[in-house]
C-alpha cells in the first residue's frame, strides 16, 4: 500500500526535516528538491526513501550540515571542488552548474569533487547540463563496494554508475543511467521481499558460486555486465571519479549503509558538452529525435512489447508522477513521519497532499 | 602456421604499400606505426590483417589517400575535426595530438571527428596522451552495424567500443579496450574455424531465438552486455562519437566490408586529461599503481588463474613483440605478399624478419 504526495508536498516536507536537522534553509531547499527528483524519475530507492539514512548519517557526524563547498583546483575547462563533507546532492549541483559555465567558456566543462557523499540518482545530475542545451554526462563511485574484480572474492568495487542525458526536439531526451553491475541491491532486495530466487548471473557467494537466493545476499557480491567488461568499466569509471579527484576508491570506500560516522570522500564527476559548439543546436535535437524513431520503429524481436530509448520509461514515469503524484509506500511514509514528529516538523500523514 | 617479423620490417613493409597506393610517404609511415601498434598489443584482427581491405576502399575510392584533414569547429577544450575521409588512423592522430595540446591549455581536450575511417585497435589512441602525463579516452561508431536496439531485430547499432588509458608508476599503465556486445566478431569467427558452438549469450538470429552456430553467423545479430545496459551504452557511444560530430549514425553507417567505394563518414572522439590540473601527478601515478596491487592481490576465486588489470594481458604481449616480434599467420603473410607484388613492393617473405 501507498499513499500519493505530489512532489512540491514532498520536497517541501524533506526540506523541513533537512533544515530542522542543521541544514541551512536555501541548501536544505536544493537537497529535497533533487531528493525528490530521483522520486519523480521513479528512482524510489534513490529519493525520499534514503532521507532517515542521510539524517542518521548527520546527526553522527558522517556528514556535514554546513559545508564550504569551494574550487580546490581549476584550468580552463576543469575544476576539482572540494565538497567539505557536504551532502552529495549540493555538492553535485555546485558541481554541475560549474561544469555548465565553463562548458559555455570551453566548449567543455568537466567537474569532479572529493569528499562529497551519496546524491542518489545519477540521472538527475547527468539532465541539469540539459537546460541550457548541453549535453550531460555524470559518473560516481557508488557508496559501498558490493562487487569484486573479475576472478576475485573481495569486493573491492562498487556499482559505479554512469549517467548521461542528451535533448531533443518533439521527443524525450535520451537519459542512460546503469550501474556497472548486472542487478542493482534494489532488485535483489525486491527478489527477497517477493519470496523469488535470483537468476544465476546476479551474484556469487563468498566461494565464488552462484548465489540464487536473494536471503543470503549479504553474504554474496554482485556480478559485473559483461564479466571483465564490466569490472573494467567499474574500474575506470572509480578511477575517474574517484582516485583523479583525490576521493576514495577501493578498500578506502566505507559502508555508507552501516557506517554511520566515517568521512566518505565520495567522489563523483559531471561532464557539460556544449552541443552549439559542436554543431548546430537544432539540428542536433531533430537528429536525436529521428534517432529515437529509428531506434523504437525498427522490427521488434518476438517476446519484446516494445523498443525502448534510454530513460523512456523513467521520463514518462516523471511526466505521470508530475501530472498525478509520486506514491510513497506505507512503511517509507512510517518511517518518514517517525522522523517527522522527532524533530518536530508536521508530519505528512497530517497534511495535504 | 606463422613467421615472425619485427615491427619495423612491417611498419617499413606497410608504409611501402601504402605509399606505392598513392598515401604521401610521410601518412604512410605514421598509419603503417598505428596499424602495427595494434599487432603489437595483441590485436591481430585490427592490424596488419586489415590492410588488404584498406587498399581495396582506397583503390574504389572509398577513402581518400590525399586528405585535408582540418579543424572545422572549435572552442577551447574541443574542436571538431574534418578528416575529409582519409585513413581513420591519421584522422585519430591528429585529433590525440589536437587533444593534447589542448588539454595543455584547457585541463582537458575533447576532439571528434566526422568523415573519418576505420581507425584499428581503439586501445592505441587511448593510449596516445599517456606519453604527455594525461589520461586518454576514445570512442567510435563502429564500421558496420551488428546489434539490434534492445527489444529489437534490425541491425542499427555497431560494437560502438570505448578504450580508457591511465598511466602507472612500477606499473603497466592501466588499460581498458572493449565493445558494447558480450563477444566481439572476431571471437566469433575463431569459434567457426574451431568448429565450436558459441555460448548461447553471444547471438540472436534473425527470429531472436539464440544462434550457437558460428557459421550461420553473417544471419545473427550481436548481444549487447547486460542487455538494455550495452545496447544503451553502444546507443549513446554511438550518439557522441557519430551524431554530434556530424558522422554517421544508425542506418547510415555503411558495412565497410563489404562496401568498396562509398564514403563512410565515420565518427570517433578523443579525451584527453591532464592530470596535473586535478591533482599531484606522481601521486596519481603511484596511487593507479597501488590499486593495481590492490585489486590483483586480493582473494582469488576458484577457477581463476589470477585477477588483472584491464590491459595487463595486452601490454605484457607487446612487450614481448617488440622483443621477439610479431607472428602474422601464413594466409595473411600470402595475402600481404601478393599485394606487394601487385604494387611492386618487396615481399615480407623475401624481405628479413
Amino acid at each position: 500500500m501507498a499513499r500519493v504526495f505530489s512532489a512540491q508536498r514532498l520536497t517541501d516536507f524533506a526540506a523541513a526535516i533537512l533544515h530542522a536537522e542543521g541544514v541551512p534553509q536555501t541548501d536544505a531547499a536544493t537537497i529535497a528538491g533533487l531528493m525528490v527528483e530521483a522520486d519523480l524519475l521513479g528512482g524510489d530507492g534513490h529519493g525520499l526513501f534514503r532521507l532517515p539514512r542521510y539524517c542518521e548519517r548527520l546527526r553522527a557526524g558522517g556528514c556535514n550540515a554546513t559545508p564550504d563547498i569551494r574550487i580546490d583546483k581549476e584550468r580552463g575547462a576543469m575544476a576539482v571542488v572540494d565538497g567539505d563533507n557536504g551532502f552529495g546532492h549540493l555538492v553535485m549541483k555546485f558541481c554541475a552548474d560549474e561544469a555548465v559555465k565553463r562548458a559555455r567558456t570551453h566548449g567543455i566543462g568537466w567537474v569532479g569533487a572529493h569528499h562529497s557523499n551519496h546524491a542518489g540518482a545519477a540521472g538527475v545530475y547527468a539532465m541539469i547540463p540539459l537546460a541550457h542545451d548541453m549535453i550531460g554526462l555524470y559518473v560516481a563511485v557508488g557508496s559501498a563496494n558490493h562487487m569484486a574484480p573479475w576472478g576475485g572474492l573481495e569486493a573491492l568495487l562498487s556499482t559505479n554508475p554512469i549517467a548521461v542525458a542528451l535533448p531533443a526536439t518533439g521527443r524525450q531526451p535520451v537519459l542512460l543511467d546503469m550501474a556497472t553491475t548486472v542487478a542493482a541491491y534494489g532488485k535483489v532486495k525486491l527478489a527477497a521481499q517477493r519470496g523469488e530466487t535470483m537468476p544465476p548471473d546476479w551474484m556469487i557467494d563468498a566461494d565464488g558460486n552462484p548465489l540464487t537466493d536473494p536471503l543470503r545476499a549479504a553474504e554474496g557480491l554482485l556480478m559485473p555486465i559483461g564479466g571483465p567488461k564490466g569490472y573494467g568499466l567499474s574500474l575506470i569509471f572509480g578511477l575517474l571519479a574517484g582516485t583523479l579527484n583525490g576521493a576514495a576508491f577501493g578498500r578506502d570506500v566505507i559502508d555508507y549503509n552501516t557506517d554511520d560516522d566515517s568521512v566518505s570522500n565520495t567522489g563523483q564527476f559531471i561532464v557539460a558538452i556544449d552541443i552549439a559548439s559542436f554543431t548546430d543546436l537544432d539540428h542536433f535535437k531533430a537528429e536525436i529525435a529521428r534517432i529515437g524513431d529509428e531506434m523504437t520503429g525498427s522490427a521488434l524481436r518476438p517476446g519484446f512489447d516494445a523498443i525502448r530509448m534510454p530513460g523512456e520509461r523513467a521520463l514518462s514515469v516523471r511526466d505521470e508522477r508530475l501530472a498525478r503524484g509520486i506514491p510513497v509506500p506505507d512503511a517509507v511514509v512510517a518511517k518518514l513521519d517517525d522522523m517527522a514528529r522527532a524533530c518536530g516538523v508536521p508530519p505528512l500523514q497530517e497534511g495535504n497532499a
